[in-house]
């Protein structure tokens, strides 16, 4: 089936407390405004998926099976960022290759390396899905005996895959809590928060940690055009979590810094370069050029997974191209004439001298990024 | 009747041609290609308009017959653009005071007053609504006699004010021609085209008047969030006049320069403060900070009616805030979180440093704009 089976739109099964907000004090830590888990194992072992395109209106769940389902859900967004691709891929195909657990050796792995291609190919730019399958194949590669054996690895290593980006999380939130200080006023472009990742996010994870130990923070949300990841998804786990946020059109952001209302600026990456150019939500570029003209810190929030250093700089990103119909209409309105020709890159690339520094789960660090790094 | 009468959404008494594009030769100069035109009497002396929230899907026209229709339609943006606000408030006038034209000289004056400060409320940052509302005034105040005689002259009144813009607008396309070379990509922001004046349009003036000498041109299109004018508008008054087009997401703009697609980037205003400083709508100072970065010429394309010149600078320019619901919901469909806050002005302010010059309908010029520029 193809967009799996849509369970409910309640909320069973994922772990998402009413906002308890912290008191404004410096000594309360709050653990209970837990983000919302994008992704989990089904009782059944397929692999539970929060729909992203129906947020904030509605919540569904979709239990994914096959590839088919698993490819079909990254590919149209419902879901999405670099990091929880990578989970959902390394998920998916422990649960597409459920039913080759009784093929001998070569079999499986013939039929991992099927898999593996057409999860690869959904989507370009974020390098996480290329580094989650390759470590998903190199696992069973290690493994000794038949298909049951394998898959067996397999789960574990999905399962690692989930919480070692759950542990990332937490620390590039601990590594940025630093330059969040109580009243920050932080800009953010899409969304890099727990909806695009196993864990709090990137650029949202230094937001969660300041706000559980009780900082003041508050948050100005691009909405980001054109699939607006920023009001629908932003906003939604934001205000679920109880940090307060205000959304605003992109093109707002110019305005927003001129009359000095951003202290800080974060934003995720779907793939960094060797020389830390690095290619993000489309609009990005702008928002660095207008924090390097108002002199506003920008930094830019991923875990070391992101960092690709066979690619030595942004020109060597690929940028991936979508359907115009993403830009010319909403909610089956049309809001371009057919006639006018459409501009729609998923990403831009951001030259490395724009960051002031990246907050990953190695710390807060500059570039240049070594294979070792 | 608060919304006008609806009409027809074919194209009855709208002067639109379908686009004859122009041979790409110096030598060949089209005049067919003539620009949709947003405003006119109707048969029975109601002010006719397309009402532009429902562009580019259907091509409503509505009459509006008293002064609530026509506050209604400015307020709610069925009519939009600083100029077209002008000649609508001053064709409202008209329209708003036929059945006062018994009237004794007092009592048409007295009720001509009560008109003015309902449409003079309707929107606060464009200066032209107050201008022409000015003009109209002290067109009925000069006037001997009573009621009829006064009604009379503010017909003239009124025709001469749209006569003047659609002047206005030809004499800033020329202005702006040279700007405007063969195969030139000029990036623009919003709707100050054909929709936004009784004429050609402001910043899509010179376009037009290049377009029409045979000059390739293609407009890169600013969607211009919350309210799409720029999809919804710009690109549809384009293609309808056979200028090739791209529309792109606000944000991906700063990408296109970066790629250096872009030759010059003009733009419309709202209100020209004496030191050059203007108000237009929110992005474009956004759009003027990325200009800068990349060395890209920026250009602000205005009738001289624009030019408030007892403001000083921007910070006198009163900015409007517009409901929230422009940005958390579309076409029904909510898109940001009932909790989130919202921020939605509908303009920014420029300050003159950023603006190479200003193309108006006395020349290409530079600020100060003093009272007799």
């Amino acid at each position: 089936m193809r967009n799996g089976n849509a369970t409910s739109t309640s909320r069973p099964g994922f772990h998402t407390h009413s906002a308890l907000r912290a008191p404004h004090s410096a000594f309360y830590i709050s653990f209970s405004a837990m983000p919302v888990q994008p992704i989990a194992w089904s009782p059944n072992g397929a692999v539970r998926i929060l729909d992203q395109r129906a947020l904030p209106e509605a919540r569904i769940e979709r239990d994914l099976e096959t590839v088919d389902d698993v490819a079909d859900a990254i590919r149209t967004l419902q879901v999405r960022g670099a990091p929880l691709i990578g989970i959902a891929a390394a998920m998916g195909l422990v649960a597409a290759l459920r039913p080759s657990r009784g093929a001998r050796r070569e079999a499986f792995l013939a039929r991992l390396a099927e898999l593996v291609a057409v999860l690869g190919a959904t989507r370009p730019t974020a390098v996480n899905l290329r580094w989650a399958l390759e470590r998903m194949r190199r696992a069973a590669q290690d493994a000794p005996g038949d298909g049951g054996a394998i898959w067996d690895r397999l789960v574990a290593q999905a399962g690692a895959i989930l919480e070692e980006d759950r542990a990332m999380c937490r620390r590039i939130g601990e590594a940025g809590l630093p330059l969040i200080p109580d009243g920050a006023r932080v800009l953010t472009h899409c969304n890099a928060g727990a909806l695009a990742t196993g864990g709090i996010g990137t650029a949202l994870a230094p937001v969660y940690v300041a706000h559980a130990a009780g900082r003041r923070v508050h948050v100005y949300v691009d909405e980001t055009r054109p699939l607006l990841q920023g009001a629908r998804l932003t906003a939604w786990e934001l205000t679920e979590a109880g940090v307060p946020c205000t959304v605003l059109a992109d093109a707002a952001a110019g305005a927003l810094l001129r009359a000095k209302e951003v202290d800080v600026i974060v934003v995720g990456a779907d793939r960094i370069a060797a020389n830390g150019d690095f290619a993000n939500k489309i609009g990005t570029y702008a928002l660095a050029v207008l924090a390097l003209h108002h002199e506003v810190p920008f930094y830019c929030a991923a875990p070391s997974s992101t960092i690709d250093p066979a690619v030595a700089t942004g020109e060597g990103i690929p940028i991936e191209q979508r359907a115009p119909e993403e830009v010319t209409a909403f909610a089956g309105r049309r809001i371009a004439p057919p006639a006018a020709g459409v501009l729609n890159p998923a990403f831009d690339v951001t030259p490395a001298r724009y960051v002031r520094a990246f907050i990953t789960d190695r710390g807060v660090v500059q570039p240049p990024f070594g294979a070792g790094s």
